[in-house]
């Protein structure tokens, strides 16, 4: 089981079909997973995909739809006849639908709810109506409903008569008037005697969230509990949907990768992988944060040229700017990352604040105790002996080490204060974090550095 | 369903307990999650968990027991007679007795060991053996293995009577002399004809993993097909455990988590949450890098020092420094970030190298230019006309842009590649993160900038 080489594969499936083995084609398609098919799709960018894709099983060519980028998915409904769009319709998972018209431009659209069925088509408007990255919005309607009489034997009977609609058949729902009361695992009821009632059986302390919860909230929910779905009711505890975990795994990753590149002053874009957003759309989302704060580095400009003077009078400190500003930004960052991926996760809360800052305080003496001090030294030994810097003297280098003790004091308590503060206001933390962070602390830091200078050296 | 406040809660359980109302306290556990009851072990920390710790039913008591952080689970242990240890045990899957194992001190060890069944021991010994952070090391050995020519109705009555010692049965594994022929999964086998060969049924084109595969690259498998379970197999291809979902989103977690803290540079710790590590051991994760970054800064400091005449011709320069700096680190760190969680991601590899090249070039010379103009206007504009600084003059302004220009496109360079060699030469791309690159950076943007000042301006 190997993995095959993807590349020497696309170049056979490109061959074939060039020469039009439609028989070879189908045969090689019929050993891969609809993944690896889908990635295939997106290299062709052929009109020949249509062509491709009729080779596919009604369920593998389902499953291999969902999971192309929206580009290629586009090139493929151009191709289709109505028919064609039908039959893929009626196959989707009513949440694949869904993100599908998301994606699609109003025109293609269009046909798609035009191709579907009364009932998906209510279906998916229901969906849509919810704000994007709620619960709501990510969650299927296909799951299997049992009622709290059934026997486990009548259960299993349902769910083998219904259950290729539905997304997932691993958890069941029980209702009773649609009110959710308790789920029933099909472990659960293989596991019982036939005659076994479900209402006995079932679990009934559920564990589901609100349409309306953050998307985040819900790939918590499963990270915590490690369901494999979860249910979401509306304001009246009626069952509407579910979500299922590869779907929550999705929003993990997604959100993750969105807090990474939020921490790198980067706008998110996790809809499409690094090798498929071009240049301009790169250059995009990476131009609006390196301009807002190239200009916010206007203060730290305006500290330097305030205490000119100063800085003429003793020119040696200059040297030590980059350090003592890097030192600060790089202490901020390790907090404020700390406590956003914390944040993310649901380990600490707005209520924690204080707790967080008497942590990071003591931390925060911590490190710059022992970094003034081995900072000290090297600038005696380093800086003054071996390099012969003779400008630098003790009380220079006491400017310095003081000077980092105070700003890794400042800077961790920035770093640990913003992103829970911008929580609480409704902003998202993660844009708190490093170069943010970096920004105000090297003014900070400069701002300390000069007036610590001023007093101590007298300048 | 609202979600209980467990604080109310937690005060309640207590209070129960100090009064001895144990039916009450077994009727609360009744409704909770394990992974909340779990919660609450932790938060009481008295002798008093051993107490609470019987009120659960036995399959509970063990679903519980692995949610628990280890300190708390080596406070139950030593409670616990050798009888009750040994009910637990037998109660763990395989694969949540490892990481107990691997957790615990050595004399804890022994008396698990000694307590477990020998089959469960060997079992045990097996998974011990592989290197840490391997599929092997985090599989389970306890699955539903099926022969190819059963029926569904004999696959479905071996799963009812075996199925309750296995982590899962919804993926079933077909072996033919312990080699790893098809998977099926139990919605396959419900949804079939009683008289169906499981054979003709399952699905041969199976994916699975190496045991000595990194489990980064499980978690990448899960991510990408949406499995609910991965076989792990073995040089031979013999089938020898698998891994379930619930343990691939912990791992996902804790490589998101891990990659997130090195790209701030921290040691990372993804064992505990936030608020259950203690001051020194957060000192001891940050302090390290803060001091090889400090150290490393003493290049930025001999340039600048290098440089010092210049500086004092033209003391205007300096105001820029800040500026320049964290424009250039902020660059690096977009480009690096992308590239080292497109890595994590699998989205490109090494022999993509000279395409990343290219195109963060390209985005670097685009951000340069549109940072440069705008650095102009404002420096001659706000800097000049409005502050008055008579200092700065066309010529300076153009020494600033022109490094600009210059930095972005060396930060965008090294960020991009020196994660890619990192990886390819073992390391971890994540530790060439924002402050590593900015380091580097910082020395590379203050070399040209004066290199250029004393070009243009003669100094």
């Amino acid at each position: 089981m190997e993995r095959k080489s993807s590349v020497d594969l696309f170049d056979t499936i490109q061959t074939l079909l060039e020469n039009k083995k439609y028989a070879a084609l189908r045969d090689i398609l019929n050993t891969m997973n609809p993944v690896d098919i889908a990635a295939v799709f997106e290299d062709l960018q052929s009109e020949k995909t249509a062509l491709l894709f009729r080779l596919l099983p009604k369920e593998t060519a389902a499953e291999t739809f969902v999971e192309m980028d929206e580009d290629t998915q586009e090139l493929l409904i151009h191709g289709f006849s109505d028919t064609e769009l039908k039959e893929l319709i009626d196959e989707l998972y009513v949440d694949d639908a869904v993100d599908l018209i998301e994606e699609m431009p109003a025109n293609v659209v269009k046909r798609i709810l035009r191709q579907a069925d009364p009932e998906t088509r209510k279906e998916i408007n229901e969906i849509l109506k919810y704000p994007e990255d709620s619960a709501g919005s990510i969650m299927t309607t296909e799951c299997v409903i049992l009622r709290p009489k059934m026997t486990a034997e009548e259960a299993i009977k349902r769910i083998r008569r219904t259950g290729i609609d539905k997304e997932t058949i691993y958890t069941c729902y029980v209702t009773d008037n649609s009110t959710l009361i308790g789920i029933v695992t099909i472990k659960t009821l293989l596991l019982s005697e036939d005659d076994e009632v479900v209402e006995n059986i079932m679990e009934t302390n559920v564990i589901s969230v609100n349409t309306l919860d953050d998307q985040e909230v819900v790939a918590q929910m499963f990270n915590k509990y490690n369901f494999l779905a979860l249910p979401v009711v509306d304001g009246e505890n009626r069952l509407v949907g579910i979500v299922t975990v590869d779907d929550a795994i999705d929003v993990m990753e997604e959100e993750a990768t969105e807090d990474i590149q939020k921490m790198a002053a980067i706008t998110p874009n996790t809809e499409k992988p690094y090798d498929r957003i071009g240049v301009f759309e790169t250059y995009a989302a990476r131009i609006p944060w390196l301009l807002i704060l190239m200009i916010s580095a206007t203060f730290t400009g305006m500290i330097i040229t305030g205490f000119e003077d100063a800085l003429a009078g003793s020119l040696v400190l200059s040297a030590f700017i980059p350090m003592l500003m890097d030192t600060g930004g790089n202490s901020g960052s390790q907090a404020s990352v700390t406590i956003i991926r914390a944040l993310s996760l649901g380990e600490i809360e707005f209520k924690d604040i204080f707790k967080v800052i008497f942590k990071e305080a003591r931390v925060s003496l911590l490190c710059g105790v022992t970094l003034a001090a081995a900072n000290f030294a090297k600038i005696m030994l380093f800086d003054r002996l071996v390099l012969g810097n003779t400008g630098i003297t003790v009380p220079v280098a006491l400017v310095v080490c003081l000077t980092m003790v105070v700003t890794i004091f400042i800077a961790k308590l920035v770093g640990c204060t913003l992103p829970m503060i911008a929580k609480k206001i409704g902003f998202d933390p993660a844009v708190m974090a490093s170069p943010f962070i970096t920004t105000i602390v090297d003014a900070i830091s400069l701002f300390v550095y000069f007036r610590i200078a001023t007093a101590i050296l007298h300048i």
